[in-house]
């Protein structure tokens, strides 16, 4: 068969049956998803089948082994099918269905129902023993310089436009897994790679214009499923970044030669208005309160949840069921082809609240072992509690997704680093904040970072104090929390401060391009600064990987005294001390405050410096920064 | 018999009864509580008796019409004895206790067992139909200048003092109860009025130094309860300022020459340290979130409970039990004497949260329809929340406390009032703050106020500008909260903006003493602007008395936009709407936006103005302000 373009890469057109031409055949008979699974969980599956006039035809299955056609809906477009097929009894198989008019076959469609892997079901998401590792594809390294460009994708790429496409790909996270297993990260996240075919602005990846493709200036389906396998077998796993709340403009539900229209009525939010008027836009408020306000009218709910970001990202309704039903299988799609070991959700809040429970509980239902952390974006953790999985929410909504991205937490990082130290500022308000985690329902279980593709760099942030640098990464890398650190962050990469820099944050990392002149893969001309805070990020990486204190201890801290902030991660034999100390003037702690935790008589290691000393009753602490002891008896 | 000093007012002797010399009699035995109750819900009753070398004699009940004597703890203090009482089966009466030596009676101490007033069970706490006006008695009005010195106390009055005595007591009260009614109030909370008897700074009334003693500078028992009483009549109820966390150190148990020291070993909090040495204190952090932090250290909570506020403050122990049943005494037997209708209990958290927890439940056991309000001074509805009755907390903690001072929300108004309208400050933070109810167990019942006797006055933080504190006025006035405001605030009694200033924001309330140029109640040289605010005051507190829509209505808000936030107060055919308008410049308001509410062909009456108008499809804002209409079909 033909390859035609990316837009054909799934059909499965069986040859001509009849030639007659009252019983016209269907060019390209497109179904998604592609594929799917004998032995799933849910043995419920709903087909989106698409061709030209596709509803006047009658379906049937005509090969089976198992499997049932429970309904076929051909009431929702001219074009497209919902055909439910109930696979309990399922084996691994390709049915064939059978394209019927006036009781005659006029076309035939083949469906693979492929085995599962081993143990598919119990894949281990990512979890406190991870640090996670944010990739923008993009901008990462560039591994395949032939597929920066495309075809059929409209935009091509540019290196010197910060808001354009630089040639990163899947490739090149697969070269730089030595790099990264040595560095010491056990999951990527990766930025969204699926295809954006928008005319601009389309390397972030936020704009899906197909749910079923890898972008091919990424790679291709196949690729990513091997960039998989291969992380696997440095012991990383990968994250995928979902967006269930929009599309791209440049889908094919939208627009182009062959577009078929969207696939029901209430595809997309505003879908009549658009229609008739494609200027004809609702813009989401951004007010985030308004899902959980007791007090919101729902006229401000509904602004903020079906209100579009931009005309270029069409917002989706997911309270069209068909939709609800192709976006869940899509998520669960992915898991299960490629072998992920967890989803971000992108812009959590702004999707229906009933489909996000309903498509976290699909996917822990189906994969009870693994993990999705949404973004939440908010400094308040009342708002960003109200979306992990077994919070108790006063008007009982009940969301199944494990984990959310601590916001508030990573804003008192910066915010408190860069505090001057008195009563009511610095790092007492880093203290404080960790008393609100009384609102999780499993403070634990959420993602602290650094920094992401969103916010500006964690250096600038700290104006290029590489003591404060080194606190936040501790703190983070250290925290009773699961970490995420972002690509470059490890040698200080920088950024304006002041608003958004998308651009600048998302800068190319250094040795990712031939002929870069700083390469970190080589330490080729990495400045003294950068290699210390390259080996700094390392040896912490590396001493976390073994220490159960930090991925599964108790925390307790002291509150903050003159500069000095103490926390203590503890399991069974292991203690570590961590001595965050704002002061540029040395300073001897009086370590009789700690004796709640403190051994009588104790050596403590430096996990860094790896030097050890006996503690007397008092600690020197030399300079601005952090240390961190390992204390034995 | 002569009165020999307020020190000996409960003193209960009984006449000589043997002449032995080595029988000696005690000169002044004293007995607290001075009085109880028959019929209480906990029948059991402790009594503190106290006299020199009282430990060694043997206790008996002479006279006794069905009470028990169950216990005697003479092993305390030499000094004191704790009696423990079985009242299940009493009636009133006068007990007769014995003091044996050796089998032999030496002396007699009657005690009252009082008849209860009836439906005293019954009486009905504070709650969302009242308004709470706040009372610094020392500054508010001089009703008897005769008694602004007393022979035994301490300090004498000086008005030129800011920090001195003014002379303003409950005779002063008493006299502004028509100006109270007239304005529209039905609570007075006022500031503590217990004896104080410190060399200096003890106007505030938060040293007690005299748990069962009204400060004679303000009046005695008997006017404190003659004020309830026609306070009452007025439809007016007294809500008492309870302090359990800390005394005066001028009370007896600390200092004086006829001091028998403390009733036991562990009364206060560094005791034995003070003993030795009373330079020796801790001091308490302040550190609030230590008792809720669920990584906090028990040093670090300890220091923030036990610590002392000032060395003028000593920290009591409430884990000692008969401390904890002294207090817990104290308050209901004021409750009682005085007929209150509510409690407002100071710096809430800083006292042991087991004993807070036995102490709210008693006192609501005692009177179910009671009210307690607590403060806990935090911006942070997380902290706040945690101290309310209702909340399921994740530690377990249960509280009894129906009410907390609603501080997050009040810093809001303030903060955002004075903050520019833009996409993320101003307004939005009101209304976005209100989301955060959710995390409170009543948030209705929390107490929301405009400043209290802590806070800088309210027209000048809102840089004297009457609109900004019209809007405020009406948000406390019109929340779906219990609303309080503080003397003065209805005549823009103003102060500095910057740190503490409590001298000049407990300035004397004009007109409260005689020859003031300036007279509130006579309205004498009050200033237009005064009028106006004192009018707008007026006829909020009389349209809210009717309004069932602000009392017990429900609340729907819709987000600020362009400078405008609109709330909608509404029960059975009564429809508030409360117009927020930030815009210096007149602006038309499109009504379109509130139809989820706004009936289509309605009528307006503005309840300050009392304008009616029909509403169209938009109403016209002319100036800055709010705009309170009451809407009807």
């Amino acid at each position: 068969m033909k390859f035609l373009s990316p837009k054909l890469r799934y059909s499965l057109i069986a040859g001509l049956l009849f030639s007659s031409p009252s019983f016209a055949q269907i060019n390209a008979i497109k179904v998604e998803p592609e594929s799917w699974w004998a032995g799933m969980q849910n043995s419920q599956l709903q087909l989106l089948v698409y061709g030209e006039n596709i509803h006047q035809f009658e379906v049937k299955l005509i090969d089976a082994n198992g499997v049932k056609l429970i309904k076929v809906d051909n009431s929702q477009s001219q074009h497209h099918l919902f055909i439910d097929l109930d696979l309990s009894q399922a084996k691994p198989q390709t049915l064939i269905f059978g394209l019927y008019q006036n009781d005659q076959l006029v076309q035939q469609i083949e469906y693979p129902i492929l085995a599962r892997r081993n143990n598919a079901k119990n894949r281990q998401g990512f979890s406190n023993k991870d640090v996670i590792y944010l990739i923008t594809p993009d901008r990462f390294v560039n591994g395949n310089p032939d597929n920066d460009n495309h075809p059929d994708m409209l935009e091509s790429a540019n290196r010197k436009d910060k808001d354009g496409r630089h040639g990163g790909d899947i490739m090149g996270i697969r070269k730089a897994l030595p790099y990264l297993k040595d560095l010491g990260v056990t999951q990527l996240w990766i930025n969204p790679l699926l295809e954006n075919n928008q005319s601009k602005y389309s390397y972030h990846g936020y704009s899906t214009t197909d749910y079923y493709q890898i972008d091919p200036r990424f790679g291709s389906n196949e690729e990513y499923k091997s960039l998989v396998e291969e992380a696997n077998s440095f012991g990383i796993g990968i994250i995928k970044d979902v967006i269930v709340n929009h599309m791209g403009s440049g889908h094919h539900w939208m627009t182009g030669n062959n577009s078929l229209g969207l696939p029901t009525s209430t595809w997309i939010n505003g879908q009549s208005n658009w229609l008739q008027d494609n200027k004809n836009i609702t813009y989401t408020s951004h007010r985030r309160t308004t899902v959980q306000d007791p007090y919101a009218v729902v006229a401000d709910t509904a602004e903020f949840e079906n209100g579009w970001f931009t005309d270029t990202m069409p917002d989706l309704n997911q309270r069209d069921p068909h939709l609800a039903t192709y976006l869940i299988q899509n998520s669960i799609w992915w898991v299960e082809y490629a072998g992920l070991s967890g989803i971000r959700e992108d812009t959590y809040s702004y999707a229906d609240k009933t489909f996000l429970a309903k498509w976290s509980k699909a996917i822990m239902t189906e994969y009870p072992q693994f993990n999705i952390v949404g973004e939440e974006w908010s400094a308040n953790p009342i708002t960003v509690s109200y979306w992990q999985a077994g919070k108790h929410n006063k008007d009982g909504y009940q969301s199944y997704s494990p984990s959310m991205m601590d916001f508030p937490l990573y804003e008192k990082i910066i915010s408190s680093l860069n505090e001057q130290e008195n009563w009511g500022s610095g790092l007492i308000n880093l203290y404080e904040m960790l008393a609100n985690d009384v609102v999780y329902a499993d403070p634990t279980a959420l993602v602290l970072f650094e920094g992401n593709h969103d916010t500006n760099r964690l250096f600038s942030l700290l104006n290029q104090n590489l003591a404060l640098y080194k606190m936040a990464m501790a703190y983070v890398l250290t925290s009773n929390r699961i970490p995420q650190i972002f690509y470059g962050t490890e040698v200080l990469m920088t950024s304006p401060t002041k608003d958004r820099n998308d651009g600048a944050v998302r800068a190319d990392f250094p040795g990712g391009w031939q002929g870069d002149d700083v390469n970190v893969f080589t330490q080729q001309n990495l400045s003294s600064q950068q290699l210390e805070a390259l080996s700094f990020t390392k040896a912490l990486l590396q001493y976390r990987q073994q220490s159960v204190a930090i991925t599964s201890g108790t925390l307790t801290h002291y509150a903050p005294q003159n500069g000095v902030y103490v926390q203590f991660r503890q399991a069974d034999a292991e203690t570590l001390m961590i001595i965050y100390n704002k002061n540029e003037q040395p300073l001897e702690l009086d370590l009789q405050r700690f004796n709640q935790i403190l051994p009588p008589s104790a050596t403590a290691k430096d996990i860094v410096t790896q030097n050890v000393k006996r503690l007397d009753s008092t600690i020197k602490l030399t300079q601005k920064g952090v240390t961190i002891l390992s204390i034995t008896q």
